[in-house]
């Protein structure tokens, strides 16, 4: 088989990662890396600071981007596509807000775009929606995506507060120095809207939809709900109704036992739900040797010309609006115990807690999903 | 595109879910349909009672096979092969017998024989292991993959005691007349080969693992064991060692609240071990629509001529010896309350309990795997 030539564009964790996967897999070979400043690096990899080293480089066939970030990334990308080369990436900012563009792109030059590691890190989860695309509709998708708030919130359970939770996350490399992506939920509403653009070809921007974080919720809260039962993790979810979707991401409630509760760091899961029942897939959703794994199979996917792509394409179908798909308030904290033991038991029930939360007590207004 | 066209054998829950999936997809029709009897069915429908009909059809592209049984199932797929016609199965005793043969033949051939729903019914479990083999080695796979011991330790749990379960379960449809496929666990155990075949290219035969059913668990011991805190799943495990494989099914005991404890009915779940961690796979793993779906998805496969199970095949590599993997035995049943709970919440540790049970008090033996 032909060796494939791979430029890589950034040489951070994931992409220390890649380098050391892909050193196991016969015909493929990293011809030049792009990184910032070559001294921090082994002498012996093939470093370049001059992103033309790679975008016009003929020998080069694959451009994999592990920088983040929306510039530069989206403009390399744009010229490594008009180059003619194909294009694997693990950039959800990138793909959540240029996809279809980028898409369209790839189809005018004839190349191909795979971004399985921008959703669930080291997880098979585009790859499982197109699985499920080829044979029935997908009426709803729903997930724990973003790790950076399973670590606080675990933490916030134990008793510490939300700053010094953020503040061990950031030293121990779970959280950037800027953190608002992750606690203000948009990660985890970007990588929504990938996941809604390919289940319902229907192109959605984080923004349209309610997107609530972290940063209200107080260690009382947990320590009150821990008490209660229950437990919290930060949810999406997007849904198909008749002429809309319902799109929402915040913290939810969950009784103690539920799956996402015992989601820790880096771990993921996302439930694509069809007239089949629910499939959940979960797992490893970042880390370095994770992400390599989704980024490897899509460069074997474009080595071997799987054409198996064909139901993931963006659309702009038009969207008439955006639910906010949550029904009841109980307003009364204390109807709350009698209410959600029986109804959870029984159905896909959950709930949202509406922030900002009154300054005092916090828990004074629950949202519950009826369906 | 061109139409593809079906000869379906078999119309069982499994057929019909079949037929209906396949009535929503552009270009694929449904040639011919075997059956025992015509009697029992719409007029309307293309039933045939004379196996020639579809196997010495040139219509004919892909032959579905949903009957079950060895025979004349087996008989009847290499027939298809032989006549250049692609196949799909669902039948798990089949390609657990004879898978190897079975790709040769395809490879001899030039057709292809795919077999998704033979494993965890609607679950894309072997698209994943594909996925992964793409990408890096696979240390080990486990699982419950069997809803008939699901539902009958479930009801046991309850207080019934284990015939009363099973008649329920028969009474229901959950259980085979002859259930001893299920409860003595050889149905796991061919779905732990097939897996074990794909993921690490060894075939073993079912009985040269430790295969252990439920037939000797009584409503007691649960009873007992949720009074510790702790609950039961027939689970199956195929691990990679160094020259050898360890291959085990056998009820299995956890804490509650692990994953396993809350499948219920047709619900499995299947956990794919690398270095970049753990990838769970959980939803229906039977039932005439979501088998449908994998069936439909390998139809689709084989349309799209989609190459990615070029890692999927199945070798008669030389196994030096099968291993009980399980190590560490406790002979006082009273020394299991201080271990158990400590070594249970840090590792990957489980317990089973050997069978045949002693006749009175039952849990006087553990095992207990020490890595």
């Amino acid at each position: 088989m032909k060796t494939t030539h791979i430029g890589l564009l950034g040489l951070g964790t994931v992409g220390k990662g890649v380098a050391e996967a892909l050193s196991h897999q016969h015909s493929v070979v990293i011809e030049k890396i792009l990184v910032r400043c070559t001294d921090r690096y082994h002498a012996d990899l093939p470093l370049t600071t001059d992103v033309r080293d790679i975008l016009e480089n003929p020998e080069i066939d694959i451009v994999v981007e592990v920088m983040g970030g929306i510039e530069p990334a989206h403009t390399y990308l744009v010229a490594a596509l008009e180059q003619g080369k194909s294009v694997v990436t693990a950039n959800k900012e990138v793909i959540a807000r240029f996809g279809p563009e980028l898409m369209t792109l790839a189809r005018q030059t004839h190349t191909t775009l795979l971004f399985e590691a921008s959703v669930g890190g080291g997880l098979p989860i585009l790859d499982a929606l197109t699985w499920h695309l080829r044979t029935m509709p997908i009426h709803a998708i729903e997930g724990v995506v973003n790790g950076t708030t399973n670590f606080i919130l675990h933490q916030m359970e134990q008793g510490m507060n939300f700053s010094e939770a953020l503040k061990r996350a950031q030293n121990l490399g779970f959280a950037e120095q800027d953190p608002s992506a992750d606690i203000d939920g948009w990660d985890s509403a970007r990588k929504l809207a990938i996941l809604s653009g390919l289940a319902f070809h229907t192109w959605i921007h984080p923004d349209q939809g309610q997107v609530t974080g972290i940063s209200h919720v107080r260690s009382s809260h947990l320590q009150r709900l821990t008490r209660m039962g229950f437990g919290m993790r930060l949810v999406g979810r997007v849904e198909r109704h008749p002429t809309s979707l319902g799109f929402v991401v915040a913290p939810t409630v969950y009784p103690l036992g539920h799956r996402y509760l015992t989601l820790t760091g880096s771990q993921n899961a996302v439930g694509i739900v069809s007239d089949a029942g629910t499939t959940w897939i979960e797992g490893p959703g970042a880390g370095g040797l994770a992400t390599a794994t989704s980024i490897v199979s899509d460069i074997q996917r474009i080595r071997f010309m799987i054409p198996d792509r064909e139901p993931i394409r963006f659309e702009n179908r038009r969207l008439d609006h955006i639910d906010d798909a949550y029904l009841v308030f109980a307003e009364d904290p204390n109807q709350i115990l009698p209410i959600i033991p029986e109804t959870l038991k029984s159905g896909p029930g959950f709930l949202i807690l509406p922030f900002p939360l009154p300054p005092e007590e916090g828990l004074v207004q629950y949202r519950y999903r009826a369906k």
